[in-house]
C-alpha cells in the first residue's frame, strides 16, 4: 500500500482543515510530507504555536487508524523540538482537544512554545480530589476494564 | 531487542513515576505492560484524570527514543476511549507538560475526561496576533528551517 493510500488526502467536505491540506486554503506551514501538515495557529496563545494536522480527515485521536499514530506523533515530537529551538524556549505544551474546545473537528495537535512565567497556567487548575478512596478505585476498576475491553 | 531492552524500566533515583512504576509507590493503576503504565491522578481536574508514563525515566517528549513514541501514543489513544466510556464524558483532553509547568521531571500524558460546560476552558485563552504578517512568516520559516534540519 503506497503512503498516499496508507494515509490519504483531507477531503471532508467543507473541512477547514482539509482545506489547508488540499493547498485550497493558504496557511503559514512549517512541516509538509505525505503524513501531516503543520503550520502557525493565526490566533497563538504564544507566537510560534503550530496545528499539526493528519493529512487525512479523523475527528478526534481516538478515530485516527492505529497505524497513524506512532507517524502523527513522530512528527510532534520533532515539531516540539523544532518549535523550543526557533523560539529560543525553555519548553512546549502539547494538547489535543477531543470534541470538547475542538475549534475544528479534525484531529489537530497542539504546539506551544512555553516560557517560566509566561502567564499560562489556568488550566491545569483547580484540581479536585476524590470523594473517597472507594469511589476512587471503583472509577479505577472501570476504566481498567474499559482499558482492556 | 527484547521488550525490556527496548523499553527498560524505571530507575532514575528519587523520581516519583519510576517509584510508581517499580510498584515501589502504589496507585490507582488503569493500564500496566511492558512499555507504559497509567494510572489515575490523584488531585484530578476531573474525576478520571490519567496519567500516561512510559517505564523508561524520560523527561520530556523530545528525550522519547523515536521508536517509542508509537507504543505510547497508542496507548494514549486506547486511554482517551476508555477513560471518555468509563465516565461517560462527551470528549477528552490530551496534553503533556515539557519542562514548563512538568510537575513530575518524567514524561506523563494527561487524559482528562471532558464535558460539555465543564469549566475547563482557561488553557487556551487569551490568544494573540502577530505584530505583522512579515513577523509570522520570519518565525515560519525558522520553524521549518528547525524541523527539516
Amino acid at each position: 500500500m503506497s503512503q498516499a493510500e496508507l494515509f490519504g488526502a483531507g477531503d471532508a467536505s467543507g473541512c477547514v482543515f482539509c482545506r489547508v491540506v488540499s493547498g485550497e486554503t493558504p496557511a503559514a506551514v512549517v512541516l509538509d510530507d505525505e503524513v501531516a501538515i503543520a503550520f502557525l495557529d493565526h490566533r497563538p496563545l504564544f507566537a510560534g504555536h503550530c496545528l499539526l494536522v493528519p493529512r487525512a480527515h479523523h475527528e478526534t485521536l481516538a478515530d485516527l487508524p492505529a497505524g497513524q499514530v506512532g507517524p502523527l506523533f513522530g512528527r510532534a515530537r520533532r515539531l516540539a523540538r523544532a518549535v523550543e529551538q526557533a523560539t529560543e524556549a525553555q519548553g512546549s505544551f502539547i494538547a489535543i482537544n477531543n470534541r470538547i474546545s475542538q475549534s475544528v473537528p479534525h484531529l489537530h495537535v497542539h504546539i506551544v512554545p512555553r516560557r517560566q512565567g509566561d502567564g499560562l497556567k489556568g488550566f491545569f487548575w483547580p484540581r479536585q480530589k476524590y470523594a473517597s478512596a472507594e469511589a476512587m478505585e471503583q472509577l479505577r476498576a472501570r476504566i481498567a476494564a474499559a482499558v482492556a475491553g
